[in-house]
């Protein structure tokens, strides 16, 4: 039995997950974003104590942490985009400070590298030996599976596909670059592109707003639908031509879309991926929704040998 | 000691390599590359039957070739761009039939990945559990080191930088994608926009020329060494985002520019690579010259135990 933890600017949950992948206990609360560091990580023991209090604790052996990103693997802190007060914050370091934790191995991810563990162990990338796994919501995320493991990257940031670019002439982008994937294909990009195309929102002015109109079809919203696969295709489509996957996993908000995101982007993506040794690249929709980050965690904690020997603290050190 | 083969468009080189990657016995031909299949063949045999001659084949115990691509790891075959009447063409198996290489394993790589072996072994990746090496001359070409080893993929073109789309929205790659990287940064991409912006050819119209009329000051030829350097750096950056490579070593004609290459190079990496997980990238000179896709074929038939067990051959089956 694993500790799983899925932390985000929304909401931190935890949960109790088998080898199965399995969710026996599960519990959450709401991310006090705002707030300073010590409350936020209060939020986080308020979890990790509920789950503590479980007749099925004395199983746990190891804690295997998500969050959102960027994260510092080889110094065991997060910077959450949206958690302004945890920078550089020592997360591994602080939960294995929890009482309940003695003895029990902390291991770190960035969410969307848990996701990937969780697709790839349970999930539509399982059996290939390489894979791209998306998380496409208010930002774009993804992670890797390379030669049969998740790659993390020295730091656990690789599959950081939100900030490739490209549109290395476009639009400035707040992280400095321009033109990344994610100021294009985001949800956030979509219902902005259908805004701006002259979308009249008789709906929520959100990403699945505009699925709804692109379904009713709706001109300006397939077209907003239809720019965001454009880019997705070709970041996807580079991450193949650089590494060689032949699947990509999408999941998250837009993903649920379905054909009037998966049809643009299967078509987009002949295009891009047009190289010989490309062919039999395709993109699928994720398997485990939105429980992905936790069963992630909980597969990457439970791996035996962790990818990283300096994410490990013993928790009563 | 091992005998390497370095095949392109336009010459087929072969060498003697020892164990500090040094040539000890080196020799050309002119690739016959609009001749049919078994001629282009007959040229390889040549340099084979050259090296054969020598008093210290006997000490030869395998046969490494970098082969301009694309190639296919998985059937042993090659399909160079620019030698029309190989198409799908076995080579493995081919140069395994040579009477001299009776018992002798044959390696086969793309020609970037097997600068890119020479670049991590012997020049300027030595060190570097992660890094992109790139060939940018006529076009763009590259392999990456991951985890402390050449990473071939499953059909040995992983690390194809030339064909990822830095501009979705860009002008058709003859590969049928969009705004690839090699149209817009090869030496050819070069020379053509220095022209397209007003560069008055005092010298030969190739990127040397421009690179030379960039050092005297002509703005047209700064300026299509800029816009090159910012896509190749949104390239890289690219790279780094995905899989955490810490150097990008380049070589190739147009690294033969030096700084009116390198210094704009540098500058839009800060930009592109922003994300502070990737601060520490940079992008150095190739340190091994024309030489390295002998060297690199070498290093990959010499490792002992090669990658792919398909591209094992018995010479004399």
């Amino acid at each position: 039995m694993i500790a799983a933890l899925d932390i985000g600017g929304t909401k931190i949950a935890g949960a109790l997950v088998d080898r199965d992948g399995v969710l026996v206990l599960r519990t959450r609360r709401t991310t006090p974003a705002q707030e300073p560091a010590d409350a936020i990580l209060g939020s986080v023991f308020e979890v990790l104590s509920a789950l503590a209090a479980s007749p099925l604790w004395g199983r746990v052996r190891a804690v295997g942490i998500g969050s959102a990103g960027p994260i510092d693997l080889a110094h065991g802190t997060v910077s959450p985009v949206n958690i302004p007060a945890w920078r550089d914050f020592p997360l591994i370091e602080s939960v294995a400070r929890h009482p309940a934790l003695a003895h029990r191995q902390v291991m770190l991810a960035g969410d969307a590298v848990a996701m990937t563990a969780a697709e790839h162990r349970h999930g539509a990338a399982r059996g290939h030996k390489n894979a791209l796994c998306l998380v496409v919501s208010t930002g774009v995320g993804a992670g890797l599976v390379l030669n049969g493991s998740v790659h993390h990257g020295l730091t656990g940031n690789a599959g950081h596909l939100g900030h490739i670019s490209v549109d290395f002439d476009g639009e400035p982008c707040p992280c400095g670059a321009r033109g990344c994937l994610e100021a294009i294909a985001s949800g956030t990009a979509i219902t902005r592109h259908a805004l701006a195309l002259g979308w009249q929102t008789p709906l929520t002015p959100d990403a699945a707003g505009v699925a709804a109109a692109a379904r009713a079809g709706d001109t300006a919203a397939l077209a907003a639908f239809d720019r965001a696969a454009r880019a997705l295709a070709a970041g996807i489509a580079a991450t193949a031509a650089l590494i060689e996957i032949d699947i990509a996993v999408v999941g998250g908000g837009v993903a649920q879309a379905g054909e009037v995101f998966f049809e643009p982007l299967a078509r987009h993506l002949r295009g891009y991926a047009a190289m010989p040794f490309l062919k039999g690249l395709r993109a699928v929709p994720a398997e485990l929704g939105p429980d992905a980050g936790l069963v992630g965690a909980a597969v990457l904690a439970g791996a035996g040998v962790p990818p990283l020997a300096t994410v490990l603290v013993d928790g009563n050190r």
